[in-house]
């Protein structure tokens, strides 16, 4: 192991982990369960046995089977174009900071952006309750209209389809979009290599903690608001700083950091340690999450996004995203290790070292 | 007016036309309701106005206000991309002839070869209800997969999201899709002229009627399957055989054939003339029309689209779709006239004519 700064556990945990490789080896993607469960749709382990299992499988091609947050398409003879989908299915519609409306414009204005890609063209998809009041959709469509302009799309095409009272939940919204490669890049986890630097754009569980806390079924009020925002900027001020240097980018959105890596850990065959101080998590996060017994690492953003990139240019990437308002928080989170493979790490900062696993269940339905 | 074959109401009729023509003019783009109501997901008056009044207002640019089915986009530099979004809500899922699956890859595939765009890729996004059977998850999948090998494209991209019981109805279903426009055409309302021919691709209403007849309500049994089918290959006939006299597109879903009429009236200022006697209708779908006592006008297909074309082209038009497998029973079923603008006349078979208005209200809430 590369572990560094040893672990308290030693060789019985490299055992565990190169065990717990040997199983998930072993194991084939499928799905045990008969029904959906809200596991399903949390973004981790389950979702993941689920989009191989059922979607992958059936819809085979090289574009899925990327499991990328979007598709480069060639279009017009040039693999230049990336197309995108995300439905919005948010409880509250409405939260401090933000509400279904822009999370759905910058949530797929955000999946373009971790590709490479300018975007450019959003399309909105509405599933409305009977009953829902008009002034609520025209308070979302605005936010929607406030966000697009920000972040310089524009919503192109759209549907609007309306199920009875008991079939929806108020609002769900889908977003599609299309944005453009400007710059000679690939960014893929198969790009990783050891010594690679592991950078997260800012604190990280604001939005998971602020949905959890909006929904009022905890005696816990606190003064945050959903970190929704768009990351092309930043992301774009980090290319233009070490473009080659940048290995992979996500935005970690359900299931949070702890399974963004996961997937890069996986995908690249290579390990992921993480120093937990070194992780941004505000201390009424931190506070939140340990009253409620979840881990930060896996609590969703909406507007901070995982960099992989090259050892070298760990601090130009750094300084470049310290220089974006939005990145004044950003940190060198971790580093790529040839060992564990496919397995996150995590240093914690009582000493010891333990397995961040991907999201087994949903501690928190309904983020996004 | 032109409408030819007089009429039995004759003045007074139009003078009823002019009159509701006025009205209309009178009447600003508005939502008048507090809450939303199934019509709004119907597809016609209602539905048009929370666009034109919400959606178009705030997102305001130039592709939405074109009111097409999708939108075409300017990418690398050239307007030759067409994108368009639709989400699927029918039920029941499973239904004589298809399901939500093929329905969402056929509705999309549509929408972009009535753009005259080859459809290339799809998104699709989910939201499923916990509860849902993964079996017929599989099902949908494998339906979708199905549907999207026969029309040529691939599903590059997806999302899977998960609502508590009770907060959806199984699956619902959104598919995106982008199209390359490889042919030197304008299709648009704009471009008819009075003296075009007004064709649809086959008879009317199966779909809607199907949907109707599979969930029970009605103690009607008939030998009946929706009519979902992708169109680009009939509309690629079409437009090998008269592309440069072919105006307009529309498949002819929600709403029907009359909503689409009224659609392209309303935004060419032309008025169209129908022939009740000439539009095409399985005496199946008539029969369940007469015992529901719907018009089948305004009933949905699936798999069914309207032409609008050159008069001098309608033989060559009609032989076109005549000769592709799916348009046997195409038809000549009307002509746009200068007279009256904005609107769709119906010469009846017992020798009347009546007005065709938009579908007000929602018959037949989740066709698709």
């Amino acid at each position: 192991m590369t572990t560094g700064a040893a672990t308290t556990a030693g060789r019985s945990a490299e055992q565990r982990v190169l065990d717990r490789i040997e199983r998930a080896r072993l194991r084939k993607a499928k799905v045990n369960a008969e029904r959906i469960t809200l596991a399903h749709g949390a973004g981790g382990k389950a979702t993941q046995s689920l989009i191989e299992a059922v979607f992958v499988d059936a819809f085979r091609n090289p574009h899925l089977e990327a499991m990328a947050d979007g598709a480069t398409l060639t279009l017009n003879g040039a693999a230049r174009t990336v197309f995108t989908t995300d439905t919005f299915v948010v409880s509250p519609l409405f939260f401090p900071g933000g509400d279904i409306g822009d999370l759905a414009v910058n949530g797929t204005v955000n999946d373009l952006a971790v590709c490479g890609a300018r975007p450019m063209y959003l399309s909105a998809g509405f599933v409305l309750e009977e009953g829902f009041p008009v002034a609520d959709l025209r308070r979302i469509v605005e936010s929607m209209a406030v966000a697009a302009a920000a972040a310089g799309v524009a919503v192109v095409t759209g549907d609007t389809k309306v199920v009875q009272r008991g079939k929806g939940d108020g609002c769900y919204v889908n977003t599609s979009g299309i944005g453009v490669l400007e710059r000679d890049l690939t960014l893929s986890p198969s790009a990783v290599r050891p010594g690679d630097a592991v950078l997260v754009s800012g604190p990280i569980g604001d939005h998971g903690v602020t949905i959890m806390l909006a929904r009022g079924e905890l005696d816990i009020e606190a003064d945050l608001a959903s970190d929704t925002a768009p990351l092309h900027e930043p992301i774009a001020a980090l290319l233009d700083a070490v473009a080659g240097g940048v290995r992979v980018l996500r935005d970690a959105t359900r299931g949070g950091v702890a399974t963004v890596l996961n997937e890069i850990a996986q995908a690249a065959r290579l390990g992921v340690v993480l120093d937990e101080a070194r992780v941004p998590v505000t201390p009424v996060v931190n506070g939140a999450c340990e009253l409620l017994g979840i881990d930060p690492l896996y609590v969703a953003c909406e507007g901070r996004f995982v960099a992989v990139v090259d050892g070298e240019h760990a601090d130009a990437a750094l300084a470049a995203l310290r220089g974006h308002p939005s990145g004044e928080a950003a940190a060198i989170i971790g580093r790529v290790a040839e060992e564990p493979p496919g397995t996150v790490l995590l240093k914690t900062s009582f000493g010891g070292t333990r397995i961040v696993d991907m999201l087994v269940g949903d501690p928190l339905p309904r983020i996004c």
